[in-house]
């Protein structure tokens, strides 16, 4: 049986550390600021908006939450970016996904400073992540997430193939390069390719990464023997319950480790930002910080 | 037997389009201007930069070279960029690679407008290719000019599974990302791929494309029968012949088509690097272009 990956444990170790690298740039009158735009009134977004703010708040991180109404226009959206590149306070922007139709999200995130970007949505900074490059720059929270797990669990990454399931701007593509970067052989994969394939692939993997929005996609008899499953689906049955992209009860018959769903790479995201945001004020304030993610 | 895909004969058809294309800018008084830096007096980089001039001029495109000593200090390439980001008779700027040491080839790439970065090498435009976008940005040229050849091959794509070997800015990454944009799946292999990985990756590819620059690197053997291979690599043996990476005489009995060395993807590049150029002018004065690498 699979190892099950903590996800929850993990985000709690990081959520320390990122409380200590604040407490480190507090000694300097720093207090990390994130701005999170809000438009409309999804309850699914309000929710999980609230929650980033509490556990800003805990890790010693400012959030403020910048609300505008279903009927924003895009300009609003884009005078508040502009004010907020301005502000010195503010070290983070993100703009809530998704946004009402009126809005170009990509529009939006191109309007945010790439120092501030705190989602590494801007082309500038997933350019310089499929460029390879190393340095300073913010990368998207879900797939970093996964790679601090990827550590955590000290999952052998040396001439190892991974599949990547879904190509996301939020998760499949910048997993993509991440694992790329990692020196990982890496297959993207997405709606357009065969289940033949697929299944041809996958059963090479050592690492399976999902995020799809298709529940039970992959099947436990589909996995390598072994393979590291990582599941990013988040998907809500007609039962009302909450499964992933992977068939949890096959799958951990055979893989070697795998994410739960809940509590698996969920946890991780948001730990992941307030990590992203202390970074992006340490550089802006031209400070160093130790004790990162390779501590936890 | 493979069918040999004529490189030669492909970029013909694509110069004879472009100059097409800058016939028609041309009759609103607008010649296509590409600058060329050349750094040091490497002899083959020299040669090269000769032939784009002379490819340029028929195609009617305005290449300027400017040419600067070894011992040029960053500073200066940095300035000379910045003058011709700002001159309006400039649609186009690539710096000549290698540039010697003292030079950040980074910094230099960066340097460059993206409006005029007719390399794609700057982050801003291999972000936007790398996410998937639409619209009008400069991509890798030696990639591009790998796609207009399976355009032309009518190789079909749908739901298939290409293997990139190698993983510079250059060819690899920018080819693995303009095949994904294609809906195939793609995977990208490197130096750190065992062997054993790749012949088992490779066995799955429908299409091959390889930039590594070690010579017989894929055998026959390790080909899918009648698997498009595009063979990218240029190597000079020690009798002074001229090799892909790919071993043509055992690869082209199992492959379904594949491209010499030389002759194949070699003449590809400068002729889409022309087209590139008119394209950017095109952009920069506003007009739409017909006809492009779709109708060769």
């Amino acid at each position: 049986m699979a190892k099950i990956i903590d996800g929850k444990a993990i985000a709690k170790k990081l959520r320390a550390v990122v409380a200590k690298q604040a407490a480190v740039l507090k000694e300097q009158a720093i207090t990390p600021g994130l701005a999170v735009i809000l438009v409309g009134d999804d309850p699914a977004s309000e929710i999980y908006v609230r929650s980033k703010e509490r556990a800003a708040a805990k890790v010693g991180v400012d959030a403020k939450t910048f609300k505008y109404p279903n009927d924003a226009t895009e300009e609003e959206i884009l005078t508040q970016i502009n004010a907020l590149n301005q502000d010195e306070t503010v070290d983070a922007i993100l703009v809530q996904s998704p946004v009402p139709s009126q809005i170009n999200e990509q529009t939006i995130q191109e309007a945010i400073l790439p120092a501030k970007d705190v989602d590494g949505f801007h082309p500038e900074n997933s350019g310089r992540l499929f460029a390879g490059q190393t340095g300073n720059y913010p990368v998207a929270n879900t797939p970093r997430g996964v790679m601090t797990m990827l550590h955590h669990e000290a999952i052998d990454l040396d001439g190892k193939h991974a599949v990547v399931l879904g190509r996301s701007i939020l998760v499949g593509r910048p997993m993509f390069a991440l694992l790329q970067k990692a020196n990982v052989s890496v297959t993207l994969l997405h709606r357009y390719t065969p289940a033949d394939l697929r299944r041809q692939l996958l059963a090479t993997a050592d690492i399976v990464v999902v995020a799809t929005g298709v529940p039970d996609l992959i099947m436990g008899a589909d996995l390598k023997p072994g393979a590291t499953v990582i599941d990013v689906g988040m998907n809500r049955l007609p039962n009302n319950k909450l499964v992933g992209d992977v068939n949890f009860d096959t799958a951990q018959k055979v893989a070697g480790a795998i994410t739960p769903v809940p509590g698996g790479v969920g946890p991780m995201t948001i730990a992941t930002l307030l990590e992203t945001t202390v970074e992006l004020a340490a550089h802006h304030h031209h400070i160093e910080l130790e004790h990162g993610w390779q501590n936890i």
